[in-house]
């Protein structure tokens, strides 16, 4: 077979998918590239949908990076509203309803889907997951006429959701099991600023409280019944935990991992010869802790689409294991880290010592100054920086992109404590949070 | 002699001389510790002084960080408007006047003094240095009945100058003899916008232009005759180079280097026993060439005065070379980089690639987003990064950081080109722009 008589599937139209036929196309210009998806739209941003619904940004059309024909006129045959219904290993064709195609090279990079709570009433009218860009567009008109919003979950999505809702004027109600913010990723102390700003907001907290049941009206949500009493609502937003979407992977017979993401070495193949995988489907490598995790960002199904795109298309790409520097913004405060915090690495026995610094943004006398909270986590003994969590005003998402570049490295507390650092009024404090946070670790240390 | 009954004299009462007697005293509570400087003042920033000068700043007393009171408490004796004339050697003195002050350690951080150009009118009224924080208020006073400016060169405080005195609404010119700003370390494709945005704000540039006269009338400066014509105005700013401010040293015998800095080991020691240096006065090695420099920013100074006084302490604390990330705002535009650029690698006939590209700082939909400019400096062959130049919108101070810890540590385009990075549209995009700049690099490597 020659090379430029290839046939390589694409299932998925996300940042994976797009990546991967993208990449591959490249690579291999003569090769028959094939995208399906389900949906009506490919390239574009799922990541903006919570700005458009709080009117941060003015509209949907803002969030299309690339149109159907872009796709077209590059070579890559793009078949829309077409949902693939199995995979064959033997035949090696995937199917949509009775037909078949051939594939000499797959890509699986079907993503997520959330997890449907089974909570009474739960198929309630204007109960929504936030997603489909489509579906985005229709709430954004039903909530012109809708006054108060619970969101469940205080998950990444579900504190945007909360916070845009409030800016759009809703009365807006999170209600979440845990103590805090994030409670399961993140350190309360660094989520308190959320909290306020949230608060700030208008926005509702209702911690440690459980969603009991949804009750409706003509088929169409009014309430919530809650651990701590009922809140009335026009409309819910379940922000719950996702999960790989990945039947037809599973009735194919590849294999799937502890997380239900597909199995995948460091070139992103599977268990199965010439079939790769990539985004949220897929599970990858915890640089730190070396255990099996799915559900990153945006960023990373765009990486591991490129990996997966390049070995489909006979190039030796490796995908190292990640460290997961992540940031957002809550309220108005940035929020970030890099692998685990305290609170993961308390829970997890992780021996640790905590390095804790309240830095500034600018000289502390500038305009616009805000404070920075650094915490690293670091082993004990040995110093070597293991995780960090940030909030604050500026610059979150550059240190986070710095610290898992270093930890990734094997960095310690002594070398981030001496670190040399810009220092100008308008842009930089003398004493970068870091550089404070690693000194403090290091008296924490001498203790 | 008992450590406790150390005496340990510093010379300078700037972010160097602070930080060393802050240190000593920490590490060695009995100790007497005996600070002089010329200066009314101690513990503020001079830094800020443009951006007062500027009214971004609302007043003076702002960039005071410390009182006199507070050193006095802590117990370091803190000697204001007490001039060292000389360094006795033999007799481990210091002379204020007829007065001699004995040491056991001394520590010198005497600054930098700016380099006075010859030209006719120098001496007129009204042509200005900007440094003490006193003389500052006095020119603040003055300015409010001055319409028009001329700053000469386009260092950084003449770039932070020019832009200030637009904003606070003076016909303000900025004179240099170069093609661009700051031509002697930035490359000119990295100023372009900051020459825009100065030129927005009402600032006119006067490049390739030569200074020839100051005139005057009754004493006062009115005009600069320059190589392209006569500029009025009621005020001259020289921003020209800092050489340090070694003549005492000189005198006392303390050998000084090739850039009037005086010579320091890895510990800050100078060329005599118990005698450190730091900050301005100092000059240190550059990581990448390793070549002698001075002259870096207030956070160098504070460093390398944490290093001076520690070791003055008896501890055993080495210096690191320097690997120079700097930044500031040009205008309205953030710009930064570390070590050299593509100017001065050509320049130095350092054989390199450059690796540029144009990114953004958020999702290239979100409200606020800007362009970024990075541009790295690699070394053919392995990829070795060696420098790197940016400008844009946000973040330059942060990126600048992190480029200057992994080049220090032998980073390449490779790595850079694969590094994980967040991505969430409110404060970050989905491709990182030092990525995006490597991975061209990579492509340029490939040619």
């Amino acid at each position: 077979m020659a090379q430029d008589n290839i046939r390589i599937i694409v299932i998925g139209g996300g940042a994976g998918g797009i990546s991967a036929a993208s990449t591959a196309k490249g690579l291999m210009p003569d090769a028959s590239i094939t995208l399906f998806t389900e949906f009506e739209d490919v390239a574009y941003s799922p990541c903006g949908i919570p700005f458009v619904l709080g009117k941060e940004i003015a509209n949907f059309d803002n969030l299309f990076l690339q149109t159907a024909e872009h796709y077209a006129k590059i070579g890559i045959d793009l078949r829309l509203q077409t949902k693939v219904t199995g995979i064959n290993l033997e035949n090696r064709t995937v199917s949509v309803g009775s037909d078949d195609f051939e594939w000499d090279r797959l890509v699986i990079a079907t993503g997520f889907e959330y997890d449907e709570p089974e909570i009474p009433g739960i198929d309630l009218e204007n109960i929504w997951y936030v997603k489909n860009i489509r579906r985005a567009m229709e709430y954004d008109k039903a909530l012109e006429t809708m006054k108060k919003a619970v969101v469940v979950s205080a998950t990444p999505l579900g504190i945007e959701m909360a916070g845009n809702l409030a800016h759009r004027g809703l009365e807006s109600h999170l209600i979440d099991e845990g103590g805090w913010l994030m409670s399961d990723i993140a350190d309360p102390d660094i989520m308190e600023p959320v909290k306020e700003s949230l608060e700030e907001m208008g926005a509702q907290m209702h911690f440690g409280t459980k969603v009991l049941e949804f009750k409706g009206t003509n088929g169409k949500v009014t309430s919530v019944v809650t651990s701590n009493g009922e809140i009335e609502c026009d409309v819910v937003v379940i922000a719950a935990h996702k999960k790989p979407n990945n039947s037809i992977s599973k009735e194919a017979g590849i294999e799937l991992g502890a997380t239900g993401g597909i199995m995948v070495d460091d070139h992103m193949r599977t268990s199965v010869k010439d079939v790769f995988a990539a985004g949220d489907c897929a599970e990858v490598v915890h640089g730190v802790t070396d255990i099996p995790i799915q559900g990153l960002s945006g960023s990373h199904a765009y990486s591991q689409g490129r990996i997966a795109g390049s070995n489909a298309a006979g190039n030796d790409r490796a995908y190292d294991p990640v460290f997961i520097p992540w940031g957002m913004m809550g309220g108005k405060v940035q929020i970030g880290g890099v692998s685990l915090g305290e609170t993961l690495h308390k829970a997890l026995g992780i021996p640790h010592v905590v390095a804790f610094s309240m830095g500034i943004s600018r000289a502390r006398y500038y305009p616009g100054v805000m404070r920075i909270r650094v915490k690293l986590i670091a082993e004990p003994g040995t110093g070597k920086v293991l995780g960090a969590q940030m909030s604050g005003g500026e610059g979150i998402k550059e240190r986070a992109d710095f610290l898992a570049f270093v930890i990734k490295r094997g960095v310690t507390l002594n070398e981030l404590a001496w670190m040399e650092n810009v220092y100008s009024p308008p842009i930089g404090a003398l004493m970068e949070p870091i550089a404070l946070a690693a000194q403090a670790g290091l008296r924490e240390m001498a203790k």
